[in-house]
């Protein structure tokens, strides 16, 4: 049974007023297009292997600005549908004319599930990637336009991604204890001065606030761009996508085990850190020329708009250099906004080949 | 012609998302229940006002944590309806009951617009103020609540209310047109380096992204705390509401002519400060036995979380002690979002009677 089916029709305004509407900023927009690692791996995805773009027909799955779509035009692209459901789509249109592209970007300011094509497609390119790859579920919409409007044989830019978990140290975890403690310290004199200065007892609500105020400090996932030498141990590989054949399906879920030895010198694990890549390899049919990388992983010297999506276990892990943090990470679309995902974190630490304690299980919302 | 007929229906889904769902957290109401001014305001007018609610039935219109229902229980309702359309009902049940009037404080989570009591009320209570007095747009819902379930000769708590402008001075002007040239300086770096580096050409953009930049830093009115010696002239009312017999119409726009005189010393204006007060006088057939009144005025010692609204003039007017600004100020619903407000002031100094200059017009969002 397909687990999409069960879930409620998404409500279009509260998409729109909680999703789409920041994309209707240029000024987002400019943050994406200032993103060195992400610009220049589309750049040269598309130019370095120009050769297959000359002549095709081509769809670029939510233009924003217009970007994707007008290198593909100037890669030699004999047409280009350029998808963009937001108000966006008329600076694209300004896009393609200023960069006299106009004539082969067709840009069409539509939902690309509402929308249908005078023809099939060559190659479907999209920047689609959210926090952690999947937040947004904008991938939903990529497979709607591959089913729909790829031909067979045709390519997909990015072609795979893949998710990765790393054992971390930062001094955030203690950071957000704090201001947790604060917050209910705060509370609890709210308490005394509403109870004494105007009669109303409310601490019959103390569970509920702390739940809250822990769900805000401790459980919600934070964005972070991180240095290398916070991680404590090689990543693991916890989800791969095929973007050629993968379905809502296998992305709606990530559910992988992991078992992390830890690097000489760790005395104690704040967390984990996630973050993803995706590659340009073309297609079975026509592989890339020269395969292109994205990557978002801890780095000195390249940062991207994406940082690295940080989970804090608190208490932080007791653990030493070579012992091994076995577990396993479920990731699932949280109920109330499938662009928004719970995230489960299940582990223990195991030194000599055995737990030394009972698994410590986490909840986290990437928001 | 009803304005509000043209209107196309509030998307509900979108409404929650934008207005709604921040209601429905125990932090946000906590804020609420923490500001003194507002506290001692409705605790004032219900308990110096006992006699009144004593063996009354009350409705409470967005009875958040229960507040108010609770304290009209107190002072000797004999039923007390509180509706709450979020979760935080559940809350307000728990506030009745850890309070000990359950037995009169009936909870509803229900959209006011839905609800159907069992019998009338005589007296409506609700805090239902948004910024600037009418940010929100809850007082709508109140009229609804008046208008279906008030007994005649019944009362609404608060009884009236009123908005002022005043002209002010304020470093932020300055600091507003900085934070946008450095907007606008970055834009064109940015438009050399993708010129440079990603062979596109933005600078078709400039003239939109101006405007959106324009909108965010010198359009978008601010929230601010002001010091009463920031004012330059004394504060004009701008609107003035009956809460017993106001219609949405009357309510759904702001349109004022003002003529303050400056005080001495002033050289520079550097726009307008609006605020509030509400008033609490019972009925024409139940009058108040003490008056109360909640001011959100610039305050040295009692600060509101309502602070005061803030409209830059971009450039600051050139005026002295004794000029008096004549203007008008419109004030009307935002096209994409009820709850918003679009502002058109218009100015011009005057000086021994006759205008300096021809009229000054800005236009300004309440976000
Ligand atoms: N279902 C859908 N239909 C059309 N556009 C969509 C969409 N889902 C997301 N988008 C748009 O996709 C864009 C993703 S951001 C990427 C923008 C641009 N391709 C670039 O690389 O710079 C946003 O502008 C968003 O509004
Ligand atoms: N149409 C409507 N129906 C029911 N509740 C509403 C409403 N419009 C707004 N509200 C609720 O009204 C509350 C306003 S805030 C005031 C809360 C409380 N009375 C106090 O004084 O502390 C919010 O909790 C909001 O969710």
């Amino acid at each position: 049974m397909e687990p999409d089916t069960k879930r409620a029709p998404v409500d279009k305004g509260a998409d729109f007023a909680n999703y789409f509407c920041t994309y209707g900023f240029l000024y987002h927009q400019k943050e994406m297009l200032s993103d060195r690692v992400r610009m220049e791996a589309y750049h040269s995805a598309i130019f370095r292997n120009a050769r297959h773009f000359r002549g095709k027909v081509v769809l670029d799955v939510g233009t924003g600005s217009g970007i994707l779509a007008v290198w593909a035009a100037q890669a030699g692209a004999k047409k280009v549908y350029a998808v963009e459901t937001t108000d966006m789509a008329n600076q694209a249109r300004k896009v393609a004319e200023g960069n006299n592209v106009a004539c082969t970007v067709e840009v069409i300011q539509a939902s690309i599930e509402d929308v249908t094509l005078p023809e099939k497609v060559d190659i479907i390119i999209s920047e689609w990637m959210g926090y952690f790859l999947l937040r947004e579920s904008m991938f939903d919409s990529v497979i709607i336009a591959r089913d729909r409007w790829l031909k067979p044989g045709g390519a997909m830019y990015p072609s795979h991604a893949r998710m990765f978990l790393a054992p971390m140290r930062s001094a955030l975890a203690d950071q957000k204890m704090q201001e947790f403690q604060h917050s209910m310290a705060d509370w609890d004199r709210f308490v005394l001065d509403t109870r004494e200065q105007f009669g109303v007892d409310m601490s019959c609500l103390a569970k509920s606030y702390e739940e809250e105020q822990k769900k805000y400090y401790l459980q919600t996932s934070l964005w972070n761009s991180l240095y290398p030498n916070q991680l404590l141990g090689a990543a693991a590989v916890i989800k791969e996508i095929d973007c050629l054949t993968a379905t809502v399906n296998d992305i709606s879920t990530v559910d992988a085990d992991f078992s992390i030895p830890l690097y000489e010198g760790v005395n104690r694990v704040s967390g984990y850190s996630g973050w993803f890549d995706v590659h340009f390899r073309g297609s079975p049919a026509a592989p890339a020329d020269s395969e292109v990388q994205l990557d978002t992983a801890p780095s000195l010297d390249e940062t991207t708009h994406w940082g690295q999506q940080v989970f804090l276990m608190h208490p932080p892990l007791r653990a030493r250099g070579g012992d091994v943090l076995a577990g396993k990470i479920q990731m699932t679309r949280s109920k109330d906004n499938h662009r928004l995902m719970d995230v489960k974190l299940t582990n223990a630490v195991e030194r000599g080949g055995r737990p030394l304690s009972h698994p410590v299980t986490a909840l986290f919302y990437i928001e």
